[in-house]
């Protein structure tokens, strides 16, 4: 037996399709008895439009577009499990978009966010949340930045940790600048002079922050940034144990190192502890993200929380609030990181000789 | 200016919305004069039906809903990854529905897999993945597996990892109980006889499986299984340095333990190396599941990887070809685990005295 149609009613009724949703949805004023006459047909054939319909008639889907790049890293399934807990609240639905930067090169990684840009808005999303990936750029091209100024015109947008330019867009953001200049006092505090920082690329906005917090920690404190111990070569657990390793390999070494992300930090201590070093009797480490495993290593990692799941539960509010209309939206929403202190930092050895 | 629909065409055309579809979609002959007509207003209004109005016209979505229950244990973005990387191949987009286990009591964790289900229903999607939640259940209630098997009828189903009573589901899976064996066999063979197994849920077919691998090795190799040395209390860091703990406070303590998962590996060595011990020296330790994360620990974590990747793909393989209907799609896929020997075992200190 074929399902009644919103089609149907507004055959049967003689009226058009907007008449019918004018009914079903109360959007509009409709004449008592052509209302009346509706109703009736929807109570004699138990009408219920399906989502499909109902999204057609009412422009509204009840889903939200996530692009990200790269949900096998830990702080992303953080982040969107804060989400996730508010935007479940409201009744929100996902489409997960992972444009799996970990395996791509970057101009790869572009242009899949552009593809996921566009099947977000053929799907007709009521709002789309961007993490990393272009937003993350320290200077992205004019034309990629277009591309999502244009979206941000047609769709409720929220930015998580990034920005774009030529327009002003809905960010909530964590301090990255102060995450990078704390976990530096924490170690300087510590009694270490001699600090290194890796991890990150320079070309992207988080390693260029948490960089200069870094080098204003350092200043403050009268201590001089050694060129050659920063080094920019990623965020795994990988590319954090090779950035060690070469630290360990120069003349004199640091006896404490800022990694710019917890799978860094991790890949830097496994490095070190390889290399015959305990953490932090010979090296303090530290991390950045908060994600649960940098407390599962051994030893743990001290690290700045950028709390992922706070960010993630703030970002679905300010989306909702978008989407709702719902009174004043702030356009920018900073979150303060938290310095975390576990077991990878000390004082320095010399210090207790 | 308001955009030309399908309704439109049809309208000016004098047919039916059916007939517009069948022209645009090929799906069904249509007289050659009334295809000419519509295709001469498609061209004149350069008619694109939006994502939406082709999902109702065509009933394909392009839309993949899967339900997972713990997006921040590592072992689902992994698989999700292998998931994303072949059915993207296929042009699909996910729908990601995160049931948030880890923070629920375990009921409520089944309401709302329900709940998401009739979401995904309602959203029309083309095929639907399950994986853990109530088909992971030793014993699921008959209610709650007709509503899944209602779904079956439905629309494309794909269970990975799991199964359900009552009806013939199509399911990917790994072998759990030779994954058991397999390192279990690998500890006898260093010289184990005293091994103990921890972690995972008693009423989940995946532990259930696992133990009984662990006991047909124990068996075949002659060595008893001690029960006070059989622990269930979960799949977490946490639990698993709980679980741990309470070993190492018994009278006699095993050589060996076998951790049902990845996660309650790291929190054995944990709570091993905070109690004194060295790991492998004094005990040695295995995990299942074969995350990225159990590479960065310290030891190395030995454990059986679930081949995460290759599941997510093969799932994604299957669900496809259900989907598009193309040819036979085999209804069980079953993989092999793979032992991966890292640091975390060795022979058991009594031997090398």
């Amino acid at each position: 037996m074929k399902s009644v149609t919103v089609y149907d009613i507004a055959k049967e009724a003689n009226v058009s399709v907007a008449t019918v949703s004018r009914v079903l949805n109360n959007t509009a004023p409709v004449k008592a008895s052509t209302r009346e006459r509706i109703q009736s047909l929807i109570n004699k054939y138990q009408f219920q439009p399906n989502a499909l319909a109902r999204s057609l008639i009412k422009k509204v889907t009840g889903m939200i577009g996530i692009i990200l790049p790269d949900i096998t890293n830990p702080f992303f399934p953080e982040v969107l499990a804060g989400l996730e807990q508010e935007a479940r609240k409201q009744g929100y639905t996902f489409f997960l978009c992972d444009t799996g930067s970990s395996n791509l090169d970057i101009k790869e990684q572009y242009k899949r966010e552009t593809q996921y840009l566009n099947i977000l808005m053929e799907k007709q999303v009521d709002g789309i949340i961007m993490i990393g990936g272009r937003i993350d750029l320290h200077k992205c091209s004019k034309e990629m930045a277009k591309e999502v100024a244009e979206i941000n015109k047609r769709v409720p947008l929220v930015f998580i940790n990034g920005n774009l330019p030529g327009a002003k867009f809905h960010r909530v953001v964590i301090d990255e600048e102060a995450g990078g200049r704390m976990v530096t006092e924490h170690l300087i505090g510590l009694g270490h002079r001699d600090i290194a920082f890796i991890g990150g690329y320079s070309q992207m906005s988080n390693t260029v922050e948490r960089l200069q917090g870094f080098r204003m920690a350092m200043e403050r404190a009268g201590l001089p940034v050694r060129e050659e111990w920063i080094d920019h070569g990623g965020f795994s657990v990988q590319r954090g144990k090779n950035m060690m390793g070469r630290l360990l390999e120069m003349d004199t070494v640091p006896t404490a190192v800022v990694c710019a992300n917890d799978l860094v930090g991790i890949g830097a201590i496994k490095a070190a502890v390889k290399s015959g070093l305990q953490v932090p009797r010979d090296v303090s480490i530290t991390g950045v993200d908060g994600v649960p495993l940098a407390a599962s290593v051994i030893p743990e990692l001290t690290t700045m929380s950028l709390r992922c799941l706070e960010l993630g539960r703030a970002a679905a509010s300010v989306l909702h609030g978008l989407i709702s209309k719902s009174g004043d939206v702030q356009t920018l929403t900073i979150l303060q990181p938290e310095l975390v202190i576990r077991e990878s930092t000390s004082v320095p050895m010399q210090k207790e000789a």
